[in-house]
């Protein structure tokens, strides 16, 4: 058999997902305000995303010798967090902007919005139900517990964040960031995804810790790159606003590295025009602060580390999970991802 | 046996209940900002509530036969339930305060407040989880069968009042309002509580349908209560801002009658004092309002509906569930609290 190649892969799970998905949320009701429920439970999950989560899960559950049919109702679950997730995530930050087009709370109000990613995620739990006829009883509640902790980790990371942004803290390390990052994003775009997808499969729990461990660099490295493409990228291939996170005042790993290297008055500068409210932000700050980290090479940095990651990603995996794997034309397709998340440019 | 007075039933039921959320709620973490997450969590539930779902949960359980020690984990769910739903509806609503103090998004904002709502469901979750090593896989799986249905009915009644709100909707009839409040509150307060305690006890399927019909009534009787203690009750014994309501546009059955009722002036003048942002209303209108309910009779209306819904509640319970019952000393405990609903001034 040919090798796949992983986008080419992923693009196919993505449809899977997305067909297996509307068949399961509502669209009819006899009352039309529930239809409107429906509606919106549905809005961010037709809007295209890369489909990552659910096509890393399906990859490594395909590697450790899984089939499709278990795995896609969990890939669904897993794509329908990232989408309610999303939803509350906007409300919280008061973004404007998902995929190009008006965030839910601003095309339906804050409160509806709120309720409906409470909904969207009822429907999540309807899916990790499902899986007792899917997996058998106990790889369901084996899978149910894997969401409850991907779950915990995700708002523990939520709230380090945003604690961060209402404390105007400034004083952080590159630990403090990789301690956040882990949370907020590790856990549910690799760390979850991938080792689900083996425990599906049949993986021994032996793999855990090294799943983890492969997953912590692997998503810390991809939300690297993600605030580094919010900086520099080309705004039609990255889709979003280029410098969105400094008018967010996002604690990225630049800012932070920035806030170490700069003159006193140059942070003074930084923190100043950063923690006002969003309103009173002036969007020239978008160019002087995207100067000073160029200057203090904050942006290289940035780069430096997550290609390190991506690394040490790579290097555990060959090492500890490599080995274990029963599908050997996945191994170039994981390998192919991983150089991926720190080299793509969308 | 003596029968005990539900009220001091419920009192010990809460206390057991308080006692193992505090237990199972997290406290220390080596990372500051989650230990404030841990507080945030802990905050609402802290709070005293009158305990009345997991009291119902407990009481029926016991009716037909089951022990506390089986129930008392799936009524901490359900009590966990309440408290992350109002922390959401809190927000939804812009109300400032909870249970006489103010309400999380005032004390921590709302970003970290939305956040630490989602972070308390997932606790919520936990514990649906852990049922698998106290009730066994099959009813365990029952329980989070009836948790994503109180989940889903609540998060579309909330969405139907929202939306009424959003699109300033008063053409409402008494049919819509119960179609609303069944979701909004009957569910979760009353259906599931009490269905969910008989089945952990081993209640017959063939019961549902009564336990739905029962709870149904029994709810919309429960929430006309609230409405109307909202209004006319003592704010010393209710412990919320009596009129507080109107304040908010909450369509009440009241108003809904009211708006049928009046001249069109009337109506003219009541819809434009109740469209207004929060802070453009005129705290007067609250007198206004309640004047012109009382005239056209509408407060008694809702007096008797409630009523009604009661005694068809009791009716049910004594033709179609009363007769299942195993121990017989609920029997009363259940008919008291019944009463309670309607005649309570708390």
């Amino acid at each position: 058999m040919d090798t796949p190649h992983f986008l080419d892969l992923f693009r196919e799970f993505k449809q899977k997902v997305d067909e297996y998905i509307f068949n399961k949320l509502p669209i009819n009701h006899d009352i039309p305000e529930i239809e409107l429920l429906y509606e919106m439970m549905r809005d961010y999950p037709s809007r295209s995303g890369k489909g990552l989560r659910p096509g890393l899960l399906m990859t490594f559950n395909r590697a450790f010798g899984g089939s499709d049919e278990k795995s896609l109702n969990t890939a669904a679950a897993l794509e329908i967090f990232q989408n309610w997730i999303v939803i509350h995530d906007d409300i919280e930050d008061g973004s404007d902007l998902r995929r190009g087009q008006p965030a839910l709370h601003v095309k339906f109000g804050m409160p509806l919005a709120l309720n409906a990613g409470d909904a969207l995620a009822g429907k999540m739990w309807e899916l990790i139900y499902e899986n007792k006829n899917i997996l058998g009883n106990e790889t369901a509640m084996k899978v149910f517990n894997e969401f409850l902790i991907m779950y915990s980790k995700t708002t523990e990371g939520q709230h380090i964040e945003l604690g961060w942004e209402r404390n105007r803290k400034w004083d952080l390390t590159a630990d403090d960031y990789f301690c956040m990052c882990k949370r907020k994003t590790a856990w549910y775009t690799c760390i979850s995804p991938s080792w689900i997808g083996g425990l599906i499969a049949g993986a021994g729990q032996n793999l855990k810790d090294a799943f983890i461990q492969f997953g912590e660099d692997l998503g810390v490295a991809f939300q690297l790159q993600d605030d580094i493409l919010n900086l520099v990228g080309d705004r039609k291939k990255y889709g979003k606003e280029i410098g969105g996170d400094i008018l967010e005042g996002k604690r990225t790993l630049m800012l932070i590295d920035l806030m170490t290297k700069c003159t006193k008055n140059e942070k003074r500068f930084v923190i100043d025009s950063l923690d006002r409210a969003r309103e009173k932000k002036d969007p020239r700050i978008i160019n002087d602060i995207l100067e000073m980290t160029n200057k203090y090479g904050s942006i290289d940095y940035a780069i430096s580390i997550s290609k390190e990651k991506a690394r040490n990603s790579r290097r555990t995996y060959l090492d500890q999970i490599d080995g274990n794997i029963v599908n050997d034309e996945y191994q170039k397709v994981i390998i192919d991802l991983i150089d991926f998340m720190v080299e793509r440019e969308f």
